[in-house]
């Protein structure tokens, strides 16, 4: 690990990074945070995500030998041109959004010659954001997406892959095209119909008698509405052609079950199954592989 | 209370009611169980859901002043035909499936004069089924649908309200249609709609790859896939035409977001930050509500 690292944004991600780091104790580097906010600074001190911050952006990264910008994904455009003079040769620039081709190629622009940059994209998240949700566990057992950059040597990819580990992570390669399509269907999709759902039911006239019934199956179908609105439009916008796809993949696969259901013979018993069966055979998996790592 | 109840289906609603009965202490009926498989009746006496088991539907019910009737659905039909001629004149009988026009049809066909009906559905639920995950405080706090047969009297749906408050749930009064075309927008689409993500998903070729990026989102999103495949298709069997309908108003939702994604502009940000101000709102009011009960 580098001798100083700096975290640029200091909500759930940036926050739980600072902790976890925090907690390897001596070999724990030495942290400088930058957050817009001062009172998410003054939070991100007193909880010990970070060991000092500096009231200017392009202060916070100079002389760090890893810089970790953990803001919304169109935040990060600006971020990276403000940064780029400040950096010192050497220094690898990383990130956490949620898509990776936009970004790596901001970073191909807006980063001096002799940085590099490697995305980075831990498959952790809250319901809720910001620092006070932060926590140095929240990256244990979670699959890290670690995706090159234009210009990244080995050593700097080992560096972000090495970060991922240190922090209770399992970090997986991944190019930015190959992470781009399956976010969009492993996690984009989930959302944008959880919104959909949310949008149909509360926006209906039957709302006002139906929100009596909701109970614990709507409230975790529709979790992932509540997310930070900022970094959900940013993911849309970013990974558009994606999530358009994967939306009508979904549509079709919506027309076919209404139609099952229309029908209401032995077809629609046997999806109901097979759907079941599958999502028992993933769990089981999930389940194991977290576990596993949280024990480490 | 009746002195004598009985229980058919010691599931995870039948064993959970009878937990939460039994529960009541001095005030508790007795509770006689039946269940047709001879571990599930093993394992509600062992764990205390049931007073005593006999080991026919008919002597089952026997002197019973009510009858709940704890099943999926399309079973409901034939038990009724069973336990018709067993019951005694004033007996109540209810049932706590998820939709209620079929069962009203029946009951009206099945049961005899002298004997009433008063369908009742419980909003409570988990992702596992059966005795092995009952709990007495599965109820508390949660919705429970009171809707009466074609000949229920005041007192008979009297009996039944008393029973959703001493099981810890909040009463309310609905009619068959009116229970069926709000429970089909809030919880039979939610369950469709994880369906068809599952389906998506799952049944993708990236699925190998993607599955390992599948996190607490992915898993939330599709929980109530897990839901006993039996008790599901029944639902859908029996409510088919709001389904669909509530489907394919869900459709029309998804085509519009998923055009204001591949659009980019400010309405889809709008559109996000609409969809979490609703579920913030919604969440505080059922998280007010279900703590008020807890309380009790």
């Amino acid at each position: 690990m580098e001798r100083r690292v700096a975290i640029v944004g200091l909500g759930l991600i940036g926050g739980s990074i600072g902790l976890a780091l925090r907690h390897l104790g001596a070999d724990a580097p030495e942290i400088v945070g930058y957050a817009r906010r001062e009172e998410t600074v003054a939070k991100a001190l007193s909880c010990g995500a970070i060991d000092r911050a500096e009231s200017s952006l392009a202060k916070s990264v100079q002389n760090a030998g890893l810089v970790i910008v953990a803001t919304p994904i169109l935040a990060t455009r600006d971020i990276f041109a403000e940064i780029g003079p400040q950096l010192m040769p050497g220094c690898v620039v990383t990130d956490t959004g949620s898509t990776k081709a936009s970004i790596i190629d901001w970073a191909a622009q807006l980063l001096p010659d002799g940085v590099e940059f490697v995305g980075g994209h831990p498959m952790a998240g809250k319901e809720t954001s910001g620092i006070d949700v932060a926590e140095p566990g929240l990256f244990r057992g979670c699959t890290y997406c670690i995706v090159p950059g234009r210009n990244s040597s080995p050593a700097s990819v080992e560096l972000i892959t090495d970060l991922a580990r240190e922090i209770g992570a399992r970090p997986l390669l991944l190019s930015a095209a190959q992470h781009d399509r399956l976010v969009a269907g492993i996690s984009h999709l989930p959302f944008t119909a959880a919104c959909a759902l949310v949008m149909t039911t509360m926006g209906s006239q039957a709302w006002s008698e139906m929100s009596g019934l909701a109970a614990t199956g709507y409230r975790d179908t529709s979790r992932l509405v509540s997310q930070d609105p900022t970094m959900t439009r940013d993911i849309c916008v970013t990974n558009r052609e994606n999530i358009v796809l994967w939306i009508d993949r979904f549509i079709r696969e919506l027309e076919r079950i209404r139609d099952l259901v229309a029908d209401g013979g032995e077809q629609l018993g046997e999806t109901l199954s097979l759907a079941r069966r599958m999502r028992q055979e993933w769990l089981q998996q999930y389940e194991k592989r977290s576990q596993t790592k949280i024990d480490h």
